[in-house]
C-alpha cells in the first residue's frame, strides 16, 4: 500500500482485494485521520474499502460489458455470470410470503434468534439431513448466508487471529474475516494438470495437505471449507472431511461449513462435517451454513441459518444481533412455510433430477468441440477450460480487462463480444499474487441455474466456437 | 475484565455492555486463542460477546417477565415495551410485495447499491424533504437502519478512532462502532431537574456544549445524532444542529444524523442537518439513515437506507456489500412502490395526525395523576416520570431485575406485575457508570405504536397507580 499524502487528499493504492500487509495495516493503525489541516470528509474514509478510480467489480465490469454489448449488436446476450435464478420460486414458497404478509406479527421485528416457526422446520431439515436429531437451539437465522458468514467470523475472530480458506475461494470470505481484524491464511485446492487436456471430477482437485498442515498455528481459529464447492462443482469426500476434522480436533479449531448448495448434489452421498459416521466428535466444532435463497431459487430473499453446537451458535447470535438485528419476518415465516411444503413435495429431489437434466443439456456442446470442464458434483455451476480456444492475438481488448492481466478476463470478454454468452472469470476466486499462471486462467465458470430455453439459446451460441478451435 | 484461566476453559467476565476498557483489550489483543491445552472449541469465541450465564439483554428479560405475568395472572398483559407496530402495514404496501412476488427479477439479488426504482424515489423523497435535489448517486439501501449505520461506521472508522455519541442513546450503536475497533466517546443530553417535577419538552433536554467540545480530540471521526430522539422524543432545534454542525466543520468530522422517526414529528418544522438553510455546507459531511420499517410500519422488513455526498456513500456502500451483499428484493420493490403511494394519498401527514390522537389519549392518565412527561416531539415513545410512584418498600423482586441495581428496573417489574402493564427501563440507554443516580432511574419508556384499543386498555390499567401516589 502507497500512502500519498497531500495537503487536501490522502490517497490510498489498494488491489482490489488487498493484500494482507495493506489489511493490517488499515485495521490495525492506531489512527487512519490525518493530522494535516484537511477539511475534506472523504479523506475520513476506511482505508480498506478504497479503490482506484473507475476501477470496477467484477460484476459490474462483466455486467456492464454485456449490456454494452448487446446495446451495441441489438441482440440480447445470454446471460450465464452471475448465479442467480433466471425463473422464480416455487409457488408454493411465493404464496407462503403472501400469507405472511396478512398476519401484523410477520411484518414486525422477528426475534434475533429467528422466526421460531423457521428454526423449528430447519432442525428438522438438518435431523433429516444429518440422521440425527439437531435441537432449535443450535439454529440461528440469519440476512443470507453471507451475512451467516460474516456473524460467524465476528462471533470468534479477534485482531491477530488467522482462519484457513481454500482457494479458490468464494470472494466475499476473505473481506467478512479480514473486517474482524483477523488474517486469512490461504490453502490450494490444487489445479489438476489433467485438466489441461480432459474432463475431471470435483474429486481431482485436491486439498494440498502439506500446504494445510503448514499454515496451522497457534493463533488459528478457524478453518473455513465450501462443500458442494463454487467455483469448482466439488464436493468433499468423506475422506477428505475426516482428515481436515481430525486436524480440526489436534488443534482446537471451528470447522466453517458453507453448505449453501446442500441441496444441489449430484454425487451418492452428500457427505457434511457435522454428521460424519466415522468421526462424530466433529459434529461439536462444526458450524454449517445454510441458505434458503439457493434452496428455494430465491437468491433475493436474504434468509440463511448456521447450525452448530448451543455454546458455539450463541456467539454468533450474539453478533448477528448486532450486525442485522434481525431477518425480515415475512419471508422468514414463508421460508418455514417452503419446509413443510418442500418435504411434502419431494421439492429438493425432484429440483436435483431437474438440476441434472440441465447440466446434460448445457455440457454436451462441450464434450462435442472437446472444451475440457470438471463434471459438477454438486452446486450450478460449470467450470470450462477454454485452452483449445484460438482469440485472434491482435484482438482489441479495453483497458479495464486488458489490465486486469490474466487470460480469463479476456476470454469473458472475447465470449461476451463474439459468442454473446457471459461467463465469469475464475481468477476473481484467487489471491492477486496466484492469478498469473494459474490453470484457472484459461477456464470460465457458467452458471446453469437459468430456464432450459436460456440454456439451448447459450449452447446453440457455443457451437460456433468450433470455427476458433 | 477478569480473565480465569482453567485447565479446560477460559472465563470472561463482562457487563452487557462492555467496558471501554474491556473492548480494547478484546478487539486488540494480539490473538485470544489460549496457549494452554484447552480442547473446548468455545473457548474460542470472541471476547467481546460474551454473556455470564444466565444473564439476559434488556428486550428477553422484559419481554420474559411480560410473558411470566401473563401465564400466572391468565389476563393479558398490555405490552408498550418493544417499539413495533401493533398493526398491518398500509395495504398499498403489501400488495406492493405480493405484486414484486410475481416478477423473477425481484425474487433474485438486488445490486448491492439497492433497486434502482427504490433509490430514484428515496432520493425524491429526501429532494421534498430537504427542498432541494437530492441526486440518486446519494442514496445507499441498506438491510435495516441497523445495518445501515454498521456500514456507515464500518466505512469511515478504523481501530483507535473516535465517534461521539450523544447519552442517552439508541443501544445498537454501541457494539455497532465498537466492533470497527473504535472507540465511543460519550457526551450528554442533559436530565433536566425540573423533569422531577414537572412535564417538560425535548428543548428542555439539552446539548451539555462544553463536554461536546471536550469530547473532540484529533482521532475524532465521527458525531452521532438521533432526531427524532428514541427514547427522548426530543427533536434537535436548527440552533442545536448549527451549534454541532459548526464543530464537525471546524474538526473535519462527518454528522451521522439517525432520522428514522423523520416521518413522525409534531413539531411546526423537522430541521436536518442536511438541509439547514444556514449551514447549507454541514451537507457536504453528513450521512443521513431512514428507515421504510418506521416509515410503513413495517419493522420487520428490514430496509433502510443512507443519505449523503455521493464521495462518503460510496463507502457505505463497499462496507454494505461485505457485511449483507444486498438487501431483500420483493420489499425493496414494495418499498420503492411505497412511496410512490403514500406522496399520492398524503400517507405521512395523515399518519402524523394519527399519532398526534394517540399521545392525546394516552398521555391524559399522566396528566390527571401527574407523573409528568416529556412531550414528544417526534418518534413513538413517551418517557414517563414514575418518582411519584410508592412501591411497596418490601416487594419481591426476582434476582434478575434487583440485580440490575437501579430504580427504574423495579419499576418495569412492578407495573408488569402488579398494573400488567410493559414499558422498558431507561437506564438501559446510558454507559453502565452513569446508571446509577440518573433521572432516568425514575422513568419508564412506553412505545404508542400500538392500535388505539391498546392504548385504551393500557390507560384503563394505568388509572389503578393513583392507589400508589
Amino acid at each position: 500500500m502507497n500512502r500519498i499524502a497531500t495537503r487536501s487528499s490522502v490517497i490510498f493504492i489498494l488491489s482490489a482485494l488487498p493484500s494482507k500487509l495493506a489489511t493490517r495495516r488499515a485495521l490495525s493503525s492506531y489512527s487512519s485521520k490525518m493530522t494535516t489541516a484537511t477539511k475534506d470528509p472523504a479523506s475520513l474514509h476506511n482505508p480498506y474499502f478504497y479503490q482506484k478510480p473507475g476501477q470496477k467489480d467484477i460484476w459490474s465490469l462483466i455486467n456492464e460489458t454485456a449490456a454494452a454489448a448487446q446495446a451495441e449488436s441489438g441482440k440480447p446476450i445470454v446471460n450465464l455470470g452471475q448465479g442467480f435464478f433466471s425463473y422464480n420460486p416455487p409457488d408454493f414458497a411465493v404464496n407462503a410470503v403472501n400469507e405472511a404478509l396478512t398476519k401484523p406479527q410477520f411484518n414486525q421485528y422477528a426475534h434475533a434468534r429467528g422466526n421460531p416457526n423457521l428454526i423449528t422446520e430447519v432442525a428438522k431439515h438438518y435431523s433429516k439431513a444429518f440422521g440425527r436429531t439437531v435441537d432449535p437451539s443450535e439454529i440461528q437465522v440469519t440476512t443470507g448466508a453471507n451475512e451467516g458468514m460474516f456473524s460467524v467470523f465476528f462471533g470468534f475472530l479477534t485482531p491477530g487471529d488467522e482462519a484457513i480458506v481454500f482457494q479458490p475461494f468464494f470472494d466475499q470470505y476473505i473481506p467478512n474475516i479480514e473486517m474482524t481484524g483477523a488474517k486469512v491464511k490461504y490453502v490450494e485446492l490444487k489445479y489438476p494438470k489433467k485438466f489441461d487436456t480432459e474432463t475431471v471430477t470435483g474429486d481431482d482437485w485436491e486439498v494440498d495437505w502439506e500446504g494445510l498442515e503448514n499454515a496451522i498455528t497457534d493463533k488459528t481459529k478457524l478453518i473455513v471449507i465450501n462443500t458442494p464447492h463454487n467455483p469448482i462443482g466439488k464436493v468433499y469426500t468423506e475422506e477428505e472431511l475426516i482428515r481436515i476434522g481430525q486436524l480440526a480436533i489436534k488443534h482446537n479449531l471451528i470447522l466453517v461449513s458453507d453448505e449453501v448448495y446442500e441441496n444441489l448434489y449430484f454425487t451418492e452421498k452428500f457427505p457434511r462435517p457435522a454428521a460424519l459416521e466415522k468421526l462424530p466428535e466433529l459434529a461439536e466444532r462444526t458450524l454449517t451454513i445454510g441458505s434458503a435463497g439457493k434452496s428455494f431459487a430465491a437468491t433475493g430473499w436474504r434468509v440463511g441459518f448456521v447450525q452448530g453446537p448451543a455454546d458455539l451458535i450463541k456467539f454468533v447470535t450474539a453478533a448477528h444481533t448486532r450486525i442485522c438485528f434481525s431477518t425480515p419476518a415475512p419471508l422468514q415465516q414463508a421460508v418455514a412455510q417452503g419446509f413443510i411444503e418442500a418435504t411434502k413435495l419431494d421439492y429438493f429431489e425432484k429440483t436435483r433430477q431437474v438440476y441434472v437434466k440441465k447440466y446434460e443439456l448445457f455440457t454436451k456442446v462441450f464434450d462435442d468441440l472437446g472444451f475440457p470442464y470438471t463434471v459438477a458434483q454438486g452446486g450450478y455451476f460449470l467450470l470450462v477450460n477454454l485452452s483449445k480456444l484460438k482469440v485472434p492475438k491482435d484482438y482489441d481488448f479495453p483497458p479495464a480487462i486488458a489490465d486486469r492481466g490474466t487470460l480469463d478476463f479476456k476470454l469473458a470478454y472475447w465470449l461476451i463480444k463474439e459468442i454473446g454468452v457471459v461467463g465469469i472469470p475464475p481468477t476473481e476466486f484467487l489471491i492477486p499474487a496466484d492469478r498469473k499462471g494459474n490453470g484457472l486462467e484459461q477456464c470460465l465458470r457458467f452458471a446453469v441455474c437459468k430456464d432450459d430455453s436460456i440454456l439451448e439459446d447459450a449452447v446453440a451460441r457455443l457451437r460456433k466456437l468450433k470455427d476458433y478451435i
